[in-house]
């Protein structure tokens, strides 16, 4: 092959196809792509590799290595250019992460952190073994893995851990010039990005921001002091769920971190955040239907363990909701129609009370139910709870009716129904207010509670009633 | 009251310590201030409504607002300086801002609307009834109007609704000298904030993006084309959740929207994908809860009507799965521990599909779950279901020993629950892979077949192994 112009245009464009390959229309990776480079990995291709690698942005590799199986990870790492490989790291989910980082020479790990912004470099030392972890800090400089080590210090999932300590500040009585020139001296003290210079009195206590854009288009003499807007500061042990929150709702871009006594010690950014609102969503998914994530890459005893906890608990709710059944069966051996009739009772109770229940959690994790409304919405669920039993019950009697000709087991479906749903919408609101007034997670084990208030319940008005008006 | 110095500071501190109220440590609203909001409104104290709401962020005031009952917004509103009702509307819920906008006079909202990006307006105008539109419209000045015109054009959902039209760009010839001359004469044509200066080629074909941070740091001289990155942009027809997924994957803070041919017509911001993103997860917790947002302030009928359509078809389905109990009545009424077990089959069939059900929605949601790897993870699921099946078949069946004292009826619901649990992780999967194979949401509508199918076959292997075995 010649490496003529035309060679080379070719080669540029074979490079673009590629990267159309890669991708389909909705930038998730293209299935066709991820055989490819099964291919090339399987035929030990690796200059094919290295190609395919070179087209994808590094969250795409990250991502193109959930897909395969653990033994093509090692083989892709090793086909990274060393740049990239810091990249590709920050962007790994944690539990392939933890798996692929054993397979990192120490040296290459330590060299790679240095390129990482605090905050991304402290989440994979995090996910070392202490063996590794000391071998690789002892390989960095200094001053990297002093801020490492310092943002390790703070505890999992608070604003301590989401910032990075790089920061872009300046004293209140300097000119947006000053500013400019300061930045285009300082180089790499200052973050790679950055949105807002956070303007500090002399104890580096913020006292407002002026964002960049805002900096570009104001006059070199202006002041600082003059057209900085008010800050909202985050306290570097906030739970990372509340900066969520604080981002959503002030739109910010990004925020200073403060210590206890209000010294500026670092900033979150609204891409970190981004991560955070979707990892607590999944989580609230998961916990209401009662899974702990045990990941993309789990392994079968993994998944079973963040599984069998919820069901084994259901079990054991479940013998003592069905005990009512037992109390009553001499009427159901009475009247085998009532075994038939009981789950339906049961079910749409249990059904009522996930309606609620998904209704409050996303209320209370929005803010949007608290002490001031907090009657007001209760009394409306009740309400509704009564309003759809209601209706339930005229639909259900009707059709019993048709099906079994007795008026008596139409009206004593109809009552279980309206008092079931009654439950079921008391329990479903109630239950998660309960938690969140005691500093729980809503969403975790409300699910286990309704279920059984509303399995019991079903039961017993059904079988309850039963008894008094058909037997 | 004398207005001298000492007064000035006294008015100063009490404003603070107002602003302190006003939100607790974790940024939500107090209930003890929004008690004051409703006593100064009930007084008809104009004076003190007006330094309350001073005191708050237009997000608290918008937030507020969620949390008073109807009478009182309008009261909120007449009491806003009129360049803090631009930002309030901008933050209203849907259904509390179309309720608000009928008591905001045309000529007063069409000033605030000149006020906001225009997106925001869009949103705002979307709201208006027909008539009042019009209205608001005409007030409005012939460029302002043109872009929500042309902004409301695009699809509710896509990434022509999210996005402003505002935006910077450059041509490629520029230096960084050149750029931010233009943005200090540009002024009003700007949008309020940027992130990045998009560089684009003669035809208004984005071509690179230089981040703000980047264009400050770099010398005046150097020239855009050498310092771009490359750029990822949007298609202006894209729906927002794809939008989401590409700003969470990439960590974009902003990106330029372009038409079919590639012209650049806009941008879109990453606080506006932060309430996208919200939005978009609340959506599929309420989906698999069978609920449909009635927002905050629907009333009670809103409320009925976004449960009961669910409710009823889950009593058509529980119908239709309790007839396999009606269908075995003969077998029930011989022994009725069937009615009492019966339930726990179901139920455990049921949580555990709703287990992988979830799992599932949120691997699709992510893309974690698509062709290269969907053979292995539905594997994986089903011997998961097999494995949950036998713990519980064993807990169970030793259970069902001690109670009843029958080796065979714990044989019967032991079977009976590796069957159903079987099924249940076969469906949870297969059920929301297969809408999304079709382009449906997967989180809407599986949980009703999923349930269906756990009681069906909870009902039908208990009743038919045990008329099999014990009967």
């Amino acid at each position: 092959m010649t490496r003529d112009a035309t060679d080379l245009t070719d080669r540029k464009a074979a490079a673009e196809d590629l990267e159309d390959l890669a991708l389909k229309d909705d930038y998730a990776l293209n299935p066709a792509f991820v055989a490819m480079v099964v291919d090339a990995a399987d035929r030990g291709d690796a200059a094919r590799l290295t190609e395919l690698l070179t087209a994808l942005h590094p969250a795409d590799v990250a991502d193109l290595m959930g897909f395969l199986p653990a033994d093509y990870r090692e083989d892709i790492l090793a086909h990274l250019a060393p740049e990239t490989l810091a990249e590709v790291l920050a962007e790994l989910d944690t539990e392939i992460r933890e798996d692929v980082l054993e397979h990192v020479p120490s040296a290459t790990l330590a060299k790679a952190l240095e390129e990482m912004d605090s905050d991304d470099a402290a989440d994979v030392v995090d996910d070392l073994e202490d063996d590794k972890r000391a071998q690789v800090l002892a390989a960095m400089p200094e001053q990297e893995r002093a801020a490492i080590e310092s943002s390790l210090a703070y505890e999992d999932e608070t604003a301590g851990r989401l910032m990075q300590r790089e920061v872009l500040s300046a004293p209140q009585f300097w000119t947006v010039g000053q500013t400019i020139d300061y930045v285009r001296r300082a180089g790499d003290e200052l973050p790679e990005l950055f949105f807002d210079v956070y303007v500090v009195d002399p104890a580096m206590k913020p006292v407002g921001a002026v964002p960049v854009s805002q900096l570009l288009r104001s006059k070199r003499e202006a002041a600082l002091a003059q057209i900085m807007e008010p800050v909202t500061e985050i306290a570097v042990d906030l739970d990372q769920e509340e900066v969520a929150y604080i981002f959503d709702k002030y739109h910010l871009i990004s925020a200073p971190v403060v210590e206890p006594g209000g010294r500026l010690v670092g900033q979150i950014t609204v891409d970190d955040i981004v991560g955070v609102i979707q990892e607590e969503s999944e989580e609230d998914i998961l916990a209401l239907a009662g899974v702990s994530d045990a990941g993309r890459d789990a392994g079968i005893l993994d998944i079973v363990r963040s599984r069998l906890p919820w069901l084994v608990l259901n079990t054991l709710t479940a013998a003592v909701a069905v005990s009512v059944i037992q109390a009553f069966q001499n009427e159901v051996a009475k009247l085998v129609t009532l075994a038939v009739l009981l789950p339906v009772v049961a079910s749409l109770g249990g059904n009522a009370a996930t309606q609620s229940l998904a209704v409050a959690v996303r209320a209370l994790a929005s803010r949007e139910l608290n002490a001031s409304n907090a009657l007001r919405i209760v009394g409306r669920e009740m309400v509704v709870g009564v309003a759809n039993g209601a209706v339930l019950a005229v639909l259900m009697g009707a059709g019993v009716y048709v099906l079994f000709g007795d008026p008596w087991l139409s009206l004593t479906i109809g009552l279980a129904l309206i008092i079931n749903l009654f439950v079921a919408a008391a329990a479903g609101i109630l239950a998660p207010m309960a938690l969140d007034r005691l500093g729980r997670d809503p969403a975790v084990s409300s699910a286990v509670f309704v279920t059984f208030v509303t399995d019991f319940m079903g039961f017993l008005a059904f079988l309850g009633l039963a008894a008094l008006i058909l037997l």
